[in-house]
């Protein structure tokens, strides 16, 4: 059922001092931050020849990532994100399996205009696990 | 300088429910255990199109991760591994700009027979990163 590996989101104290990071110390590809308000965040795209990484920065006054960052104040790896064909069939096959989805259970607009759905940590080895239909 | 995402590595608290789960919930490609007796770990992969998923399992007395499931019970992302094409390079790149490598900062053999490095999570923005050498 899972597809690529999307990406592996990061979320981090200082978006300036991790973008000069992974551009000049790593030499990755790094793009201009996007604020995106709907979501919370201002992201950063690191375009790697395989997949992705995301840096997340919190934006406003109700971020998501803001409670994550009061408890990992260096920042941390926030969640990785599966590709999936179908996210509706892929949501009825974990919810049959026992799996919670996070939110409502219904596929919200993800940061890249695709479908996504959050899955409980605690059903997936601690890991956050994100899925966007593509 | 940093190259593919190599694998992204999850420490899992039940090595059996987690290979049952990326088989048959997530529908995945996934391996036979390995123990790797001289890392303290017995390892799962998981073959995604892209990129690899590595499940970490404590083996033996001294893992280097029965600390971090000590302190995350559900298990959690344990580090993320970028490839490089030379490592040695990387290292004095990195050291250079100030940046932490763990242990005797020599490259070790690491799980897949390749020369590796890990970095202080606090430089890398809470992320435990590994550099392998490809």
């Amino acid at each position: 059922m899972i597809g690529r590996l999307n990406h592996v989101a990061i979320a981090v104290p200082d978006l300036e001092a991790a973008v000069a990071q992974y551009r000049e110390t790593l030499g990755a590809d790094v793009g201009a931050p996007l604020d995106q308000p709907d979501h919370g965040v201002t992201v950063v795209f690191i375009t790697l020849p395989n997949t992705k990484i995301e840096l997340l920065y919190p934006l406003g006054a109700d971020s998501p990532i803001a409670g994550f960052l009061a408890k990992n104040p260096a920042g941390g790896i926030h969640h990785i994100c599966y590709e999936v064909a179908d996210i509706l069939a892929a949501r009825d096959r974990l919810k049959a399996a026992g799996a919670r989805i996070l939110g409502s259970g219904e596929p919200k607009t993800g940061a890249h205009g695709k479908p996504v759905l959050f899955l409980h940590p605690k059903d997936f080895n601690g890991a956050l696990v994100e899925l966007e239909q593509v």
